[in-house]
């Protein structure tokens, strides 16, 4: 199984991401064919308490290779790709990860 | 719900780093008391082909703010959190998010 991780960094205008990102991002996501299950999440905390790295986490599983490349390939999944400049003014960290 | 999230950088020595990661960091994680699940990958790529920003990543899923200190206020979970520069010489990023 195939992980796709998108880590945010902190975007200058967080009211400004949150609306974006539930309005206009996530149906975009919500598009992408394939039945991928994915997660997102808003970072809190570290355990140490100094301030986290990052804004926002969100992740897509995938079954295999084939399909990872099926999903980022297809034109909802370009079209998502292509959207992140449009909100994510921290930044984007992404990478595929296989998972053990 | 929530989950932390532990990047790590890339070893200095990455067979050296799989040994003690499976053999020695992996089963002190198994006995952190309270059945939480998680999920371990390593990085692959990025969607662009550059090189990835981290090597490996560790999710822990956990239903409540108050299972999450347990876990990582428990011995077990303290020992495992202590054991993490005894192998990360590429550095780790660790935060915790809320799944929404």
């Amino acid at each position: 199984m195939l992980k796709l991780t998108i880590l945010y960094g902190h975007p200058s205008d967080p009211q400004a991401f949150e609306r974006y990102y539930a309005e206009t991002h996530m149906p975009l996501v919500a598009k992408i064919p394939g039945g991928h299950r994915f997660e997102q999440a808003r970072v809190l905390s570290t355990p140490d308490g100094s301030r986290p790295p990052y804004y926002r986490i969100f992740e897509l599983w995938s079954d295999s290779q084939e399909q990872m490349q099926a999903c980022l390939g297809s034109a909802e999944g370009q079209a998502a790709v292509a959207d992140l400049p449009h909100f994510a003014t921290g930044g984007v960290t992404l990478f595929i990860s296989e998972v053990q």
